[in-house]
């Protein structure tokens, strides 16, 4: 039997719109990862009494097990939710003087009032402390709900939750499960990975729920298990029937798997990006240690820049044009000569809102792959909106390199 | 006196983690810029009859001019949204035959069947039509409450409020206000602003309300009119004090500003790029028509690069280092030949996590710019973190770029 959990997030900012909250999400997650523990609401109001204790009213009618209050807890004037719950849970204060000693050392030029302040839980709750600030957080039991009460900035309500709320309230009572996978995918439309999965999708629905959650970065597939079936013989099926699309699973990325490939065959690339505008360098380059494998970039915005670094062909600028396949193809050429390194990658097309033609529209590129041994340019007709012509084009690239390494 | 608004989340994926919900933030800040209007709660409740009914009581009872619901209109099984707002309202499902003859032809290939049950609406309920998708929308009025329903996702429901809901039940009843600004400011410390602004925030504490909000990419100053006084008068004395720190106001980007006056000068800039890897090219060219002032860069991971194209010393690079302000300089400078235009930038630094030494620490980065008549190098030291340390580096190095338009 499930039980329920619920989220109250406090805080002016996170209905004005200024603030997107981040906590709730992130709270959810790790509470997606136990058995037996399933968020039903999550609610945000703002700082005002009279909202915090309807919502609390609200909430602990719901059979709750566990209740996180974030936000409010701020030396500030608008920071009510401690004098909230006091009056609600008709406690007060207390000082808890080993907390208000450790941030005495920790915040020596910060005032003793605000110490004091900050150092001060409702009598009928315990101690959360933070390691990270100087909010102190809460742990109270009311009826069969554990509150607990945390900071709103998000890296202290996280320490927090770590180091003190999962371990000593949920993990000695509900076992954690991987209870999904998340199959990534690349360069393929969603419609087609369906028909291909459909019937083994169909066989299997008694144990195993699948979302496809399609996006720019590509198609994430997920799987579930209803009944707590071990997942893997079922991701496996899956795995052999569209093995070529899958570059990894759950957090990994495209940039990420590159890397691995570069590193364990020792192979160099160089770049040069003409669309991209040194989107792929940044992707590339976000990876620590990349400078094993990545010799540099050129981002080749003018032709100038195509004919005298790239050696692009003159001729072939003036009659094919610079979004073609044939100087997407002497731009790879041309980086991995000049850089000296075994593998060239090039992208050429228009991303807009400008500079289309009927014969060559906004979202055309080119891209081309290029060692010595082995060319390909491939032609793409992407989403012709600035922004995410270049993001999408930025992860077909990448995945074309990722399959180009595998062969 | 305030009208009371709530917004209303229906979704599984809402609640496990996997989704942000970015619709209730997006909808709290359009009904932010009305006067009277004020948004109190914001729930999320999973795709449950029995939570959307006691989501409905409770947001029902709280004397909201507007509700609005979002999620769960789509045509799947899970999609219960419209089935529970029949029972709650105790009304029945009627097809829009307009609507559907409409979705028929725009989405030629869809079975009959969706397209129908795309085409339901409440039969006590007006409909709100769904040009970028299927879901319909849907207004009714219970007791002195607006309810508006609408899809999920986030391209479709932000249509649809400001093609329908905005225009037809908000803007004929309440008045829009620009009840604050926001100034942003790069390359200065929150303390130091504040230090600065103190005096002048504590002179008009009655008529407005200053927040400082730090970010990554500069501390933005949001003015806030407590009373409805005009906020161009505190405005400008703000500026007056700040000038040089001031980018722009609102939504302007740094890379916008740069772009404006690069085109009213008609000077052209060519980037060098080492630990930044390609982010500063990308930023610049997000924006349209970059190509009128950019020409191209050099991501010069790899010291042979620095050499080869970019003509740094040999020496230099030995002596000082490739991260030296000797090496940032001559790498601006050959860019700035190389490419021949009229400013070269270059950043040269070590985002980490590896490459730090004692005198060189993770985190220091030189970045230069140059123009035939003047170069300047700066030397800073940045948050040891690879992912923080390259988004910042190409902020600062934005900013730089401002200031050296602006001699």
């Amino acid at each position: 039997m499930k039980k329920n959990v619920s989220i109250l997030s406090i805080g002016d900012e996170l209905l004005n719109g200024f603030t997107i909250d981040t906590n709730s999400s992130w709270l959810a997650k790790e509470i997606s990862k136990y058995d037996f523990l399933d968020v039903k609401n999550n609610l945000t109001v703002k700082d005002n009494y009279e909202e915090i204790y309807s919502s609390l009213d609200y909430l602990l009618s719901k059979n709750n097990r566990f209740i996180f209050i974030t936000g409010g807890l701020g030396p500030t004037h608008d920071d009510i939710t401690k004098n909230a719950l006091m009056n609600y849970f008709d406690s007060e204060l207390i000082c808890d003087l080993k907390y208000m000693k450790s941030l005495e050392k920790r915040y020596p030029i910060i005032s003793r009032e605000l110490i004091k302040n900050q150092s001060q839980i409702l009598a009928v709750s315990n101690i959360i402390p933070n390691s990270k600030g100087t909010a102190i957080g809460m742990a109270l039991k009311h009826d069969g709900t554990d509150l607990f009460i945390l900071p709103g900035v998000p890296a202290e309500m996280k320490n927090m939750y770590h180091e003190h709320v999962s371990k000593k309230f949920i993990d000695p009572f509900f076992k954690k499960k991987i209870k999904y996978i998340t199959i990534l995918t690349a360069g393929i439309y969603e419609t087609k990975l369906y028909e291909i999965l459909r019937d083994l999708i169909y066989e299997n629905k008694e144990n195993f729920r699948v979302s496809f959650l399609p996006s720019y970065s590509g198609v994430r597939i997920r799987l579930m298990s209803n009944n707590n079936t071990p997942l893997d013989g079922f991701k496996n099926l899956i795995i052999k029937k569209i093995d070529d699309y899958i570059f990894g699973f759950n957090d990994d990325t495209l940039e990420q798997v590159i890397s691995k490939d570069l590193i364990s065959n020792g192979k160099k690339i160089a770049i040069a990006e003409s669309c991209t505008g040194g989107y792929i360098s940044k992707k590339i380059t976000d990876i620590p240690n990349s400078s094993n494998y990545f010799i540099g970039s050129v981002v080749a915005y003018s032709n100038l820049v195509k004919e005298e670094i790239l050696k692009v062909n003159k001729k072939t600028l003036v009659e094919k044009g610079a979004v073609s396949s044939e100087v997407a193809l002497q731009m790879a050429l041309g980086v991995m000569n000049k850089f000296k390194s075994n593998i060239g990658i090039a992208t050429t097309g228009i991303s807009g809102p400008s500079g289309g033609t009927k014969e060559k529209p906004v979202g055309l590129i080119y891209i081309a792959i290029a060692s010595k041994n082995c060319q390909v340019v491939k032609k793409f007709n992407l989403i012709p909106d600035r922004e995410k012509h270049r993001r999408i084009a930025t992860q077909v690239c990448l995945n074309m390199l990722r399959l180009f390494l595998k062969k």
